[in-house]
């Protein structure tokens, strides 16, 4: 019996990766306008080389743009990067097509929700608070907080404890096969990949990990009604050997 | 003649002190809103407490109040925080009454105007393009930049510099009599203290360094006016001597 339904944050419910792509160009512009002398290309291929190098959570993207442009430091362009990149988070951000529906129907079901993702803690609880899908959830787990990062075997193991299930009890929903799926499935739970952003063709090597695929969240609801329906008739088929 | 206006930026042009407050209220009512168990006078004090001790620009305050709170580490709490302060500044950040009317005369008259400010450099631009003030100044000095912090008289040296004038040929306009007026008198400007914001009564040793006082900024028109006109008087009158 299925009693537990957990979901990745970042491009499972929060569509991260689009966001940040158009708050990228919008710091790029915002820049340019500024007169920051650059080609805007040749700017954003820095900026996202910078970041796959540096890391998202790297608090000085701008001033290493202007490094990397070779370019003076100018306050006043990294000033206009920033507000166009905080503009945007701020007036962008939004949950994947289907979430509130899917969230609900879940809800409705009696299930427990949960949220395991990796990322600053804060970060991730601004994303959570400001599209205001915190009531449908009974915990969030932040695995950054708990010193390590999915897949790491700690954060879905603390899962199960805090929602007291066992591992059978319990689905995974991620876009990312190795964080989300391999991590779930190494842990004993149920694992649906959700193909979405830009893994959806990634990380194929762990795709026997995965016990479901679906395009759209949506799926996660008739899943979960259908195992849970599945044990129901293996039960009553027992009951019946039983007899 | 007078040919440049120097202003600063705090309480002179952006009304930041009030901004800060609503920010910081508006910060501490959603942490609260967030579930952090705490009195709102209580946290709003512990927290101006703590700007005034650890400083403005010090990036943990609310991670840090939860410390002083005797509360848990809470990265939602903090979260929730930050969006308070965050929408806040950037949905209430204002110049200050007849700013916009007074540069736009004065720049009417021919005269070049400057900001120098402290803090900093990235959060002071942020406050000049967000309030689209830029385009009327022809130079902005930060004097964290600098390397300095008003009253040096290093920063005030910089701005006759770059503007090429000679210091009486400079006015100092803002609402810190230490800072600004002291600041801009030692470099032989003449100095308008803007008797605004939390300072308008306060480090009133200074006060014999102000030529002039304003409560409100239009009136600097008519002191560069009047300074200029007496000038013309002065000159013609050795022109008449000289005859």
């Amino acid at each position: 019996m299925i009693k537990v339904v957990l979901f990745d944050l970042d491009d499972t419910l929060i569509d991260t990766s689009k966001l940040a792509e158009i708050a990228r160009r919008n710091a790029i512009e915002n820049m340019i306008r500024a007169g920051m002398p650059a080609d805007f290309g040749i700017a954003y291929h820095e900026l996202i080389e910078l970041i796959n190098e540096y890391g998202s959570n790297f608090n000085r993207h701008f001033d290493y743009l202007l490094r990397r442009l070779d370019l003076p430091h100018n306050p006043k362009w990294v000033a206009a990067g920033v507000i166009g990149y905080h503009n945007t988070k701020i007036s962008h951000l939004k949950t994947v097509k289907g979430v509130r529906k899917t969230l609900l129907a879940l809800k409705q079901m009696g299930l427990m929700l949960g949220i395991i993702t990796d990322g600053d803690p804060v970060k991730q609880w601004e994303k959570i608070l400001r599209t205001e899908i915190e009531d449908y959830f009974d915990d969030v787990l932040i695995s950054d907080f708990v010193g390590v990062k999915k897949p790491h075997i700690k954060i879905f193991q603390k899962a199960l404890k805090n929602f007291g299930v066992k591992p059978h009890e319990a689905v995974m929903v991620g876009d990312r096969l190795y964080s989300d799926i391999y991590g779930a499935k190494n842990a004993g739970m149920k694992t649906v990949w959700f193909k979405y952003g830009k893994y959806a063709n990634r990380e194929l090597d762990y795709l026997d990990y995965a016990d479901f695929q679906v395009r759209s969240l949506e799926e996660v609801v008739d899943i979960v009604r259908g195992l849970n329906s599945e044990e129901r008739e293996e039960r009553s088929d027992k009951e019946v050997h039983a007899d």
